[in-house]
């Protein structure tokens, strides 16, 4: 199994296209002014010295990193001169300022290089890593091996270090990356000694003597077990989730079994146990973490931008070991929702912690003490952060975004998702004419393809197939249908069923205790103060009425009314008569659109 | 109008009899020891130096002091040679101790004394504060003078500093506690000099240049404003009801019109958009503070003891300024909830936070970053803290608790609370009989008395009272029924139903969306997983059901069980279908009995 790449595909119009349009002529220009002005790009120099504005930090040169990779993936498709001189030049700074033995690493060549491979928390093999994954697409957009080999150039010298000469302080990185950067590396040069290196990292973890270090707990960066002996999510979301992928990737190019089991095992405790309904992951702000079961809290979720990305790419590389839509309803879930939550309608600016609900009048709760830190998510998206690893990986998730489409092997195309598109490769066309998600009807014409496996989603249980014009009686195996072509262009038509629905948390969720969410089709639902002139909270759903939904250009999709019910304001705290009610009206919006007006009250779950 | 004190209060028997015995046999031997044990009674002496074990804190005067205080207390009604002893031993050190200029305070003699008077919240007035009440109730109870003394000399010192020299860095304390002690020694000197004094820190603050001071917001200490513009319960709680009671007393003592409207409107503010259903105020640990209207979260309540504490007797103060049962009613809600919890059963254990629902598996949710806070309250009782104001302030408010049963003028006696009881002052005497809280029914024998007010409590919507024996027909005013009494000696029964309630928790109450709480009289009740095997948070009540009640001498009251449905486990996060659920029975314990069998998940509010 393979994945198509995304440069194989083109999206046409719609939903996606328009994201993707905005990410190519706006958000990435954004990013570059930012990273400008923060002082990220002058920094690669590696000429910062004390006293000087823009001290860089740890991870400065992922940051550039992810946007290189984000130019990358839109230079694919189209031409961007500014973007591409703008990465030549970074290119040009972090090659001459890599040193002979092949190191590089802006920060700590700025300010304390007689420090270098002394501190497992500090980056350096995590930058290492995205500035591999930019090297590897940026050749592969413009053939243009520069930084491509001052890359390989650093990985003989990190081989050197970690492998050969052991002369670090630590055997494996604080923050993983460069395991899953390496497989890219490797898939693109077939040089072994990058899947060993990848190896090597992946099978040191836990097991070595620095289980602890720095204070912070093993758990933090899944460094508590041997990593077959892992089979539940800990830690740091984005580090696991990282780590994850490359197990996956190890697992299949290796034929580990023990891996699979540890990844089959993980995912399913991700998204049985510890997943936002959209798609988001990490609970807790305390170490941006995976906390225990069922640990979901609205207000005060973390739920991190690149954390949900990289739960999406982690599904992304487990729909190559096994055919189960679990993994394609997940990616699903994250690109309809925490995914594109993260990035303001006008892609200027980005969320790093998507909450997944906000009482505004909280905001205010300790101002009594003016030197305790808020504890609740910003309401706002912001252009940039001192820590800015989301906006450029939302952009290149994005840019990037048709790579979830199909996956194939010699016989089977597997749909994934559903996006007005047209893919060549081989020999093999297969277009898509879809309004997804605003519609579940879905065109595919395929050329040259044996069978092709349709998802069915999992919000879906009503749908049509037909296959050149005539009705198919298919029942789905793991959530696919597979369809069989004997003729050399096929027109198969998907008719999901996409009414809004109502969404039943499990009743072990504290926050959503008594309450249930909407979703039509992929979207979840929200309802801001912005649309509703009542207490959010208060509103209880009338879970029999029938949804309005109406097309709205802000939004790119489908905005919905429901009737319901609100108490009659009461005085009192606590009263002993049971509550009056009125009826009432609740506005929704997509949960990827709020926070787009100002800030407001927002709720996804609602009382019924 | 004036409070009958409870020294001419004998309890006779039941609840609360029980509960004084308990605190005078155990609790205060219990805290003496501990105060022993961590060198708090030995730093009397101003003797620690650097290097010794156990450094003196800056607030362990009045840990003494309250424990002192409550000594004094218990010596009113009975003989405790041993406390009695171990009182006049640190009453001897301090009084050898204190310096010639009136100055004590044992952490800045032994430590640093010049500094003395130069840092506003470091608690040198509170301390002061509390060794006048524990000097005042300790000549009340004994005769013996020393303290009284040793205090009076120290308050010359500090109305020189503070009044004359202004030769402090700072007008008024940082922790409000002082101002109320002063009124309690002017009730017991006629000195004029300390209502002055009382009036002085009173007025001055939130006027002077010290409205913010260390980092730490003026609303914190209440200095956001002067006291007359104060209309809302801001800051830190237990310093700012302390201020409160103050207010109220001078309001009334100096008939201030101006500052009765800040105390009536703050009160009002307090019970109406603050406060706990046990009674609990102070919902953020962040400041142990008062935060924004409704923010009363279950899980992460702060709750100070000391802090329902401090409302009760604010409360107190108000019965004296306004004849209306929401103030008594708070104070029934404390006694019996809040008030209660602070303690365990035994007496030998504390709450200094008083959580209102524990969910233990959350308790690891932290565990990926050892090296951050728990930010979850404690799950069971301590037999001391660090800070710990709470324990002794506990025993002095349960050794003095009959101080809430009775105000009077020259008319009319008002019974606020119901405790079996004699009581005697002037030719009146009044005698309670009853099994209250665990029975509606009160016996009550008045001699010499004009008028007698009985509070018609909040929770009870069906009683009946006789005179005599005959039923009287009479409409509560303001929460009470004014009875008058033409016989010398008179009999009045009192019948309150007191069934078991369903409350309702105003729509705003975030964290009781959707839920209800039970009530039996003034006894809020919770559930436990020792007693219930099921997720307590997905347990529905039905409100229709009848409760069943049993008498547990365990608790000394009452327990229930109520009828509801729990839903059937189901496996998914999040799923389509709509909830299946089962029967189920749901039994529950008094909240003040919370959390005495071990650690276990806990529940006040349910969903119906």
């Amino acid at each position: 199994m393979k994945i198509v790449s995304f440069t194989d595909t083109k999206l046409t119009d719609g939903f996606w296209k328009n994201r993707l349009d905005t990410v190519s002529n706006v958000s990435v220009y954004n990013v570059l002014r930012r990273f400008t002005e923060t002082g990220r790009l002058d920094a690669l120099r590696c000429e910062w010295t004390q006293g000087d504005a823009n001290e860089p930090h740890i991870f400065w040169d992922s940051d550039i990193a992810k946007w290189i990779e984000s130019v990358a993936y839109i230079l694919e498709s189209e031409s961007h001169p500014e973007l591409e001189s703008a990465v030549d030049s970074a290119i040009d700074a972090i090659a001459s300022s890599q040193l002979v033995d092949g190191y590089y690493n802006c920060c700590y060549i700025s300010k304390h290089l007689d420090k270098r491979w002394t501190d497992r928390t500090d980056h350096e093999l995590y930058c290492a890593g995205h500035l591999i994954e930019a090297a590897v697409a940026y050749f592969n957009a413009t053939g243009k091996r520069k930084l491509l080999d001052v890359m390989e150039k650093y990985l003989e010298h990190i081989y050197n270090v970690f492998v050969v000469d052991k002369s670090a302080t630590f055997t494996t990185p604080g923050h993983e990356e460069i395991e899953l950067a390496l497989v890219k590396l490797y898939n693109l040069t077939d040089n072994e000694k990058y899947l060993e290196l990848c190896k090597f990292f992946v099978d040191s973890r836990g097991v070595s003597d620095e289980q602890e270090y720095n204070g912070v707990a093993h758990k933090y960066s899944q460094s508590h077990l041997p990593v077959r002996e892992q089979f539940t999510a800990e830690g740091h979301c984005v580090r696991a989730c990282y780590l994850y992928m490359a197990m996956a990737d190890l697992a299949r190019l290796t034929d580990d079994d023990e891996l699979l089991i540890s990844c089959k095992r993980i995912f399913d405790d991700i998204i049985s146990k510890k997943m936002y309904i959209t798609g988001g992951i990490g609970s807790s702000g305390r170490g941006e973490a995976f906390t225990v079961p069922y640990d979901l809290p609205n207000l005060t979720a973390y739920s991190e931008s690149c954390a949900a990305l990289a739960l999406a790419w982690f599904a992304q590389r487990m729909t190559l070991l096994e055919a189960d839509s679990k993994y394609a309803d997940t990616i699903e879930r994250v690109l309809y929702n925490n995914g594109l939550s993260s990035v303001s309608l006008d892609g200027k600016a980005f969320f790093y912690v998507n909450p997944l609900e906000i009482r505004t009048e909280l905001l205010e709760r300790n101002t009594s003490q003016c030197n305790t830190h808020e504890n609740l998510p910003i309401t706002e998206r912001k252009e940039v952060f001192d820590c800015s690893c989301c906006p450029p990986n939302i952009t290149r998730f994005i840019a990037s975004v048709a790579d979830f489409l199909y996956t194939c092997d010699d016989d089977t195309v597997f749909v994934h998702q559903y996006m007005a598109s047209e893919t060549k490769f081989d020999d093999i066309r297969i277009s898509q004419k879809t309004s997804y998600p605003n519609d579940g009807k879905i065109e595919i014409v395929a050329e040259n393809v044996k069978t092709l496996a349709v998802r069915i989603p999992y919000w879906c249980s009503d749908y049509s197939i037909t296959l050149n014009g005539a009705v198919l009686d298919s029942e789905p195996i793991y959530g696919y249908v597979y369809i069989d072509l004997t003729d050399e262009v096929n027109s198969i038509e998907l008719d999901f069923d996409m009414s809004p629905r109502i969404v039943y948390p499990n009743s072990k969720i504290r926050d959503c205790s008594g309450k249930v969410a909407v979703v039509k089709g992929p979207v979840v639902y929200c309802a801001e103060s912005t649309d509703n002139n009542f207490n959010l909270m208060a509103f209880k759903v009338d879970t029999t009425a029938e949804f309005t939904s109406e097309y709205s250009e802000f939004y790119g999709t489908y905005v919905l009314s429901v009737e319901g019910k609100i108490p009659t304001a009461g005085e009192q705290l606590y009263s002993f008569g049971e509550e009056k009610y009125e009826p009432a009206t609740l506005k929704m919006i997509p949960y990827f659109g709020f926070a787009n007006r100002g800030q407001t009250d927002m709720e996804i779950y609602f009382l019924h």
